[in-house]
């Protein structure tokens, strides 16, 4: 299989979105989404979860003819488009003895990154004797209806069949293809995902249980919609990773904000910042910096992970400055050390990548996840305003949100009440550290919708690519997952021989 | 609350369209869909469904701004029709009891006729302290998008947003809507369905188990998609209602087709048929004789209901005769009997009822029930011919069914394996007189999905109204149905106190 030269990730990709709508809407309401850290800026600062033991060349790549709108029988809704899906059968047990099938579910972003990234499909297919697919997110990719992405992504109304409802019948009717097609029609599917990807996950086992088994949802934030989870807990979450790496690195950067303002509202002020931080272009306004240093701080907050720890590496660079240096250049000794060998470090060029143009619309149309800044973090309150956000929607694509749809299909108000006498098989799994872990599910609901939650864990990360370096909490972890989504397979064949016994 | 002058019942509805599709389906593969049974003479045939206890003026009609395509965010997608429901709070315990709340879910006609003839809702309003409410389908009644019939009916491109699924996050809408306006959100919902309204209560309890608690789905032949069920298995049924009813009208009734076919290939053979079956117009082919027969034997075995037993009646006429009669004699007497001091009795005028040109959309998009007539029956073989069905919805729609589509949103292979360790709260009653019964779901699936069925019960004789002349088998199983909603129902309670203590 043709790998593509850039490589994307999903789990890294969902947080970013969020934040940049969020820090730039500072900006006098507008909602400016465009300024994102690019897909290759993230994976720079996270070198370290390239790695993978899968071996593309095992990797065969296919396309089926999905259909574009599942719940309308317009004319126009049987149009079909090319929907990309990848397989790897090396270690597949064969159809007839109905050997699982490990099924990731692509989200807001090409499909190409995960076929590496994603270990747990790569390290586990031996373990599992599993058929490997992976199937890519409509309109990402080369998964793009009305034949180029500049048709796809014109207005409204060829982005309205653009939404999670339609994705996950899209990746229920390629899986019952597969299965068809390898005559593998009692080979029990798990499907996997992280972040958006994993609340697709989850969302599929509930309404389709008939195609998959169970689901693996790690890092999905299925309660932060409406009010269910306060909208203040994400910046909670990523204050407590920082004062707790440091208390005087806290410090620092709860105070930095003022100094910044200060700075900017003096004359020259904000071509001093700009030197200050070696920024790429001069300045336009203090937001500018103080979004990019925001998106920094979350960003190491939610990628936390070992060995190196971002938060950590981050503090380190303001902890270590010179004590008696100015508050600013602790905070850009925070920077650089965290963005190593730069020749410049704010407001580096965006690409408009794949990502940042398709959750925009993803988080106008249904994904509202309402995060704001509350009282008591580290950063300057900023709520959360439904209606400026509708309202910038309306201007960017001329239709307002649903921001209740996702809890109107798919639940999410009192879930254990709602699911504890209902569904079964799925593990979502968190990081605490992970600021999204706070609209993730953290108590189980029933014998078989299990939370596992690793203290120091951070997102996404049970399902990356196991490494020697992997502390022995994230080992036991994934080996717990593997135990569990065992357990569910052997009920699985138990139940299936016991009605073919019947017949 | 004004009452409509024209009363229905779905659950009659709903087999005689599939019937005509197929009997017309005779004529040289013609889909000729609007000579149907009207309601109303459906109704005559049946008079005693008529009775109920329910008192319409403490029903209250409300309507509710539907969006109109819940999966798209075009534009379009946006447009609201208003959507009629109807409440009753007589016996309701409130909202801050959490009183339960019964939700009939309409189905393919007018909702009119339901609020006296459901009488589930009406009998037992009182046993649960419950709030009633009636939910009319889109596309029916008053519940009709864009501004008129006309209007909505025009092509595919109106009709389009006319589905079940869109039809099932209608209700789901509404009855979130009512427990947000009257704060109920405690309250459970039990969603109550007929025929293919049984078929929508047990989706949305598995769709939306977060809106429904429970379903009582009553005849819902869930499984008459694909090839799950026996193609033929309708017919069979059929055929053996009137055997067991009397072994010599079988025979008659079975021998009768090739005579009628051979007097009609003779000359003036129609009109010697027209005369001898008091047609209201001259027969223009033999097919419109054995179609109107044909629909009849199997609307009487349908609702083969105490006290009348139609059946009995048209077996009654048909032994009754002179045995020296020739065998049409006989069956014309059945016909009398059964439709009682008519002018004429055979094809009679349909009035394109709201239901025929509904659900004939509805069978051409996605309800694709694939009943043929198989060998050992007492009528005619006639496979049914997938492909010219969808040629003939294409000829009428200009689009092709989705013949796979509701299996592969709502499952039904396997239905055991898949659901006896995911989901719960379901009850799926059926008679086994009903020839639909075939396609329902007839053994429990697990310790709350359960399957009642009495031996000779009849097409959705469970949510009709009590009375005095029920045989005790019926009370049995009504009491039966009451006796586990209310264990799902003290369950929840349970649950719900549980969860608020330790909170």
């Amino acid at each position: 299989m043709k790998r593509s030269p850039e490589f994307s990730l999903q789990c890294l990709q969902f947080m970013v979105m969020v934040l940049s709508i969020l820090f730039t809407g500072t900006e006098a309401g507008r909602l400016d989404i465009p300024r994102l850290s690019p897909t290759r800026g993230t994976l720079i600062e996270n070198p370290e979860i390239m790695s993978s033991k899968a071996v593309s060349d095992d990797l065969q790549t296919f396309y089926y003819p999905q259909t574009l709108d599942h719940f309308n029988y317009q004319p126009q809704s049987y149009a079909t488009f090319e929907q990309r899906y990848v397989m790897n059968f090396k270690h597949w047990g064969g159809a007839n003895g109905s050997a699982p099938i490990l099924a990731y579910l692509g989200a807001e972003a090409p499909l190409d990154g995960d076929l590496t990234v994603i270990g747990f499909l790569s390290d586990n297919a031996i373990r599992f004797n599993a058929l490997l697919v992976y199937i890519e997110h409509r309109y990402y990719g080369k998964s793009i209806p009305f034949g180029s992405r500049e048709e796809a992504f014109k207005n409204a109304s060829t982005l309205g069949y653009f939404n999670s409802a339609q994705a996950i019948a899209d990746y229920a009717e390629i899986i019952m293809h597969i299965k068809k097609k390898l005559n593998a029609f009692y080979s029990p599917v798990i499907v996997i995902g992280g972040s958006y990807g994993g609340m697709l996950a989850s969302w599929l086992r509930l309404k389709y249980p008939h195609v998959a088994l169970g689901a693996l949802a790690s890092s999905a934030p299925i309660l932060y919609f409406d009010k269910i989870t306060p909208r203040g807990a994400y910046f909670s979450v990523v204050t407590k990773d920082f004062k707790e790496a440091s208390e005087t690195c806290y410090r620092t950067i709860r105070n930095s904000w003022s100094v910044i303002d200060k700075i900017a509202s003096q004359p020259h002020g904000l071509s001093i910042l700009s030197s200050k931080f070696k920024t790429c272009k001069p300045l336009k306004s203090s937001s500018e910096l103080k979004n990019e240093l925001g998106n920094m701080y979350a960003t190491a907050a939610q990628y936390n992970q070992p060995p190196r720890y971002p938060v950590t590496v981050v503090c380190g660079g303001i902890d270590g400055a010179n004590e008696k240096q100015d508050i600013l250049s602790k905070i850009f000794a925070g920077v650089a050390a965290y963005r190593v060998n730069r020749s410049c470090y704010i407001n580096q060029p965006t690409n408009g990548s794949e990502t940042a143009v398709g959750w925009r619309w993803q988080t106008c149309s249904e994904m509202v996840i309402p995060i704001g800044i509350g009282k008591n973090t580290m950063f300057q309150e900023q709520p959360f305003d439904l209606n400026s956000f509708i309202e910038q929607c309306m201007r960017l694509y001329g239709v307002p949100p649903r921001p209740h749809w996702v809890t109107s299909y798919y639940g999410g108000h009192d879930i254990k009440l709602i699911l504890q006498r209902f569904g079964s098989n799925i593990i979502f799994s968190n990081g605490l550290r992970d600021p999204y872990s706070r609209g993730g599910v953290l108590e189980n609901i029933s014998e078989s919708i299990i939370a596992i939650h690793t203290v120091n864990g951070s997102h996404c990360l049970d399902i990356l690519p196991e490494k020697e370096s992997d502390p022995e909490w994230l080992v036991r972890q994934r080996e717990t997952e593997v135990m569990i989504i065992k357990r569910w397979i052997a009920q699985y064949y138990a139940d299936l021989k016991a009605i073919l016994i019947k017949q």
